[in-house]
């Protein structure tokens, strides 16, 4: 506690002396970032507070910390004996902005590390607050005098990513950027989001905890490229074909030194929903085209060498998970097992799997009660025991050299009652609607999420997240610009192209009970093509079985019972010749056998 | 064709005159109606072009029409041979804002009549404008002094709504606004849409074609009531009665001087999507407060005596139904019937029915190829003959008194084969999905779209145009702010709310051959509320029978099939005892007869 007091003073004084009323804290790093490096979680430290959504807000009267309902639990835990309050994120509670503007007024001043926070969100701001004439200020990190032994900043290694999975080369996709910066009469590109650094130099790294992206800036122009990322992080060899490709490097924190540099002439394109504030703060207005960024866009378009790879990894994928799951069942039977530790087993599965990297993102195993909160992630402290009972919900994935996965199974460990089942089956038939579906080509995913809710809704039924994510290859797990969710103009709604990766989760949650999802990924590709149009339809990629010991069979109808014994018949026929022993051959086919057509209702 | 020319050239005489370098003729009223007076068929006068919709520009060199395709075919035929040239509206065409911006730049002014166009699209058409240094002028109408025996101003007399279908009485619903002045600090409405003026002064008339609307303008202030309406079209009764409410009639054309006979300080609540540009242009910015109309939002909920009312109206427009398709049936069983003839003969039938008052809007009779051209409307010049073979596409509504129905049936005058069985079967099993929907209350119609389209899609089949509309009460057929659509953004696609009448009207076009639709209104009922939140629900109202000749029974679902029967079943018991003799009532058994359940495929 006494630390937390400290620190907040420190804070407080720190606005004092810079003048300022109020400081937003929020989660971010200078490149937008979902998961960030230890060295940028200062909220954390600040307040105590470890998920990794939420804002903190500091003024001298008032310390909170606002979270949304995937955190209300844990930050209410964290936060009881700190001197920060909790503000539970929702219809009926003020947000941080309209919390600020009933505080402050005309003659205060809030401000915000202009690095945190993007060009776009921070118009947002600065338009909120002028309304009441509160002035919005961006500052410099105001932790790097107040916080003692802070992490370090990351210096993983980077590395190429394999040939095998490269349809391009850094030079043809520098040359792709070029191409469009001749198109926009524009001179030069700022990239500061690092998966998309990561896809132009055909790189990846380690440093951020689940991520394979390298913290660096790039700019790449007519003439040249430079690469801002601390020298010693780039391997000798690297370096030598950087070079010979013309592609300069300089320390990370000179980036805003080379962009005052330039001549005031220079035209710049930049994408303000992912460029920093601060940065987009040194270019002269007049010379900034502003647009979605290209590598963004193109990027999610997933290629044919990496469509192949992430096939195979697919497989790779659905081994190590039987073997996680059939070991999970033969522990139950002498010992119960701490969501935790099962985890920690599927990583471990996972990791002998060739060209296995990492985690993708923190497993979320959630046995019975721990199933209905949607963002859970067992802690040694929090971890329940599994047992032969109830239900357990894990949604976890891996990033490969050849592709990063994500999946969902919710299993029974002993026989489901009726309503677990009606839940379930209400579930999967919503997952089989989404798979199933053939949409014209200007389809967004706003319009197919209804697909995948219609059968929780008709029982007065629903879940409170998105139905699918885009995701990244060997990269980002969760990837824009395109996504399925009921949002209305939201960020990652554009129509479906044939190439996205996506997935698709619908999932039921009884608070106190338990959690069901049903989640796979899905290529999106080509259908047809008719006088009608073109359509496009998905391609269900990930393989592994569905638990029917939850399905309630008569519900089904014959096409979904057929989608059901056709996807099993596939995970079957191509998993069973990469499984090492007959007793898990045993397993799978136990697993995968087929519904009668009897028994639909 | 002379007097094309003539006209032509008298408004090119009248730009120069007034120093316009193009002239922009919409389509619209000085209410933005979307059927308009004759008085304000100018760009038909001017083009000879009928359409309902399109727009004419002209300038020195050109004199254009843009026209979607809907009209394609009717402007083609009757452009011929007048001195216009028709621009289809399309994706790879120019638009004719675009147009005008690619054949006009700086010192150049483009004018349109101020009263046809909203003072939103007015903006539009100004920044669009700007970008090219165009100057956008809004102009009187150029037409007062060029069209020589125009149609007089419409004059029909107003009436009063039932009592019957009347919850709120005028006085109630004048307080409802006044109490939305006074918590908006705003000192007056001006209600410029004729169908708001008609519901809040719960009164009627026929100005224009298919429509239940009175041209006028009102202005609600917290001390009067002003309505805008030459005082021959209000009957002496109906002056005395608000006389005594407090509603001072004033010259319709007064208006103008009203505005700006009010105090500089009044404070105006405006909606810019619906309030003319030129009137807008009177008021003083400063004290305009801008919002959508909340009578408009209001209106679109319908009252208990409102759904008694249509509940009832439903019926009567079933029974005429079903005495116009008996007449077809056997009369075709003589001679053919054209589809002018058969659109005059349903009318007729509706009309016998108690407190009929005209067409909701000109119906449509598609026989053939002409069902496939989605806004046809037959006329004695374009009307085929129907005869014993092929498929009829009907589209028709009436207004009663108590409510206004807009219905579509499509059926099969010789055994349909299985092309057309498929195509019909995948637009009826859209149909059941969007009427048995159950889904959340923050819904909007973009959400549920894709339901109705579904079994389209999945054979690569689409329509290209909305899957539902609201309908007003005893009003405009098509009436905001409610719709299904996938249109995102639209105007139409607020969440649905409880009490919005919508119709459910999917379809499928084969050009040259057919068209077929299948439509219902429907009431959007609350379904149940749950600890998960309030779900709704959609009640079909329209009753008549579905053509099951031309269904593939294996196609359907276990549930489908239940609807159908279910559907038919209500239909037979309700109309059976309002119809009055023997062979209609077999008539309707007939076409009624349940699916049996082992038909399902």
């Amino acid at each position: 506690m006494d630390d937390y007091i400290k620190r907040l003073d420190q804070i407080r004084k720190w606005l004092v002396k810079n003048g300022l009323h109020a400081l937003i804290i929020p989660s971010g790093d200078p490149h937008q970032s979902e998961y960030v490096a230890e060295y940028w979680k200062a909220r954390e430290w600040l307040t105590g507070f470890t998920g990794s959504a939420g804002v903190a807000i500091v003024t001298q009267d008032h310390a909170h910390v606002w979270t949304d309902s995937r955190y209300f639990l844990q930050a209410e835990t964290e936060l009881k004996d700190k001197p920060f309050g909790l503000m539970q994120k929702s219809a009926k509670t003020l947000g941080y902005v309209d919390w600020l503007k009933q505080h402050f007024g005309k003659g205060n001043i809030i401000g915000i590390d202009g690095q945190l926070v993007s060009e776009s969100q921070s118009r947002k701001y600065e338009n909120g607050f002028s309304d009441k004439g509160i002035e919005f200020l961006l500052v410099d990190d105001p932790f790097s005098e107040i916080w003692e032994s802070r992490p370090s900043f990351p210096k993983t290694s980077i590395f190429f990513i394999s040939e095998e999975t490269q349809d391009r080369t850094r030079i043809e996709k520098i040359q792709f950027v070029r191409n469009h910066l001749t198109e926009s009469s524009a001179d030069a590109m700022i990239v500061t989001d690092l998966d998309e650094i990561c896809w132009v130099l055909n790189i990846r790294g380690s440093d951020i905890q689940c991520n394979t992206s390298v913290v660096s800036y790039l700019v790449i122009s007519s003439q040249s490229v430079d690469l801002f990322i601390d020298r010693e992080k780039v391997p000798a060899e690297i370096q030598k074909i950087f070079e010979n490709e013309g592609i300069c490097l300089h320390t990370y924190r000179y980036i805003r030194g080379f962009i005052m540099a330039q001549e005031r002439e220079t035209k710049w394109l930049v994408d303000p929903a992912k460029c920093n504030a601060s940065l987009f703060a040194l270019l002269s207005t007049e010379n900034v085209m502003e647009e979605t960024s290209l590598i963004y866009l193109e990027k999610a378009i997933k290629t044919p060498l990496e469509v192949k790879a992430i096939k195979r990894t697919m497989l790779k994928d659905g081994v190590a998970l039987t073997r996680a799951f059939m070991w999970l069942e033969n522990t139950l039977e002498s010992r119960s097992v701490s969501e935790d530790e099962f985890a920690k087993m599927i990583a471990d599965f996972r990791s002998k799997q060739k060209g296995y990297f990492s985690e993708s993102f923190p497993a979320i195993v959630g046995y019975q009660a721990h199933g209905a909160i949607v963002h859970y992630r067992p802690t040694k402290e929090s971890a329940s025991l599994i047992n032969n009972s109830g239900m357990l919900l894990v949604d976890s994935g891996g990033h490969y050299e050849s592709g990063t996965t994500d999946i969902t199974r919710t299993i029974a460990l002993s026989e489901p009652d009726q309503k677990v089942k009606a839940h379930y089956t209400a579930v999967l038939k919503g997952h089989i609607a989404l798979a199933s579906v053939v949409f014209p080509e200007s389809t967004r995913g706003v319009h197919l999420d209804a697909l995948a809710r219609q059968h929780l809704w008709a029982e007065g039924l629903n879940y409170g997240h998105g139905t699918g994510h885009g995701v990244g290859f060997f990269s980002n797990v969760h990837e824009g610009p395109y996504g399925i969710s009921p949002m209305i103009g939201g960020e990652r709604n554009r129509p479906l192209k044939a190439g996205v990766l996506i997935t698709n989760e619908p999932g039921f949650y009884l608070e106190g009970k338990y959690g069901i999802r049903i989640e796979n990924m899905m290529l999106t590709v080509l259908h047809s093509a008719t006088e009608h149009g073109k359509f496009l339809a998905f391609e269900t990629l990930t393989w592994f079985p569905i638990d029917l010991a939850c399905v309630d069979f008569r519900k089904l109808t014959r096409d979904e019972i057929y989608w059901i014994n056709s996807y099993h018949n596939q995970v079957r026929e191509q998993l069973i010749p990469l499984l090492s022993n007959p007793v898990e051959k045993f397993w799978m086919i136990e697993k995968t056998k087929p519904i009668p057509f009897g028994k639909i209702g």
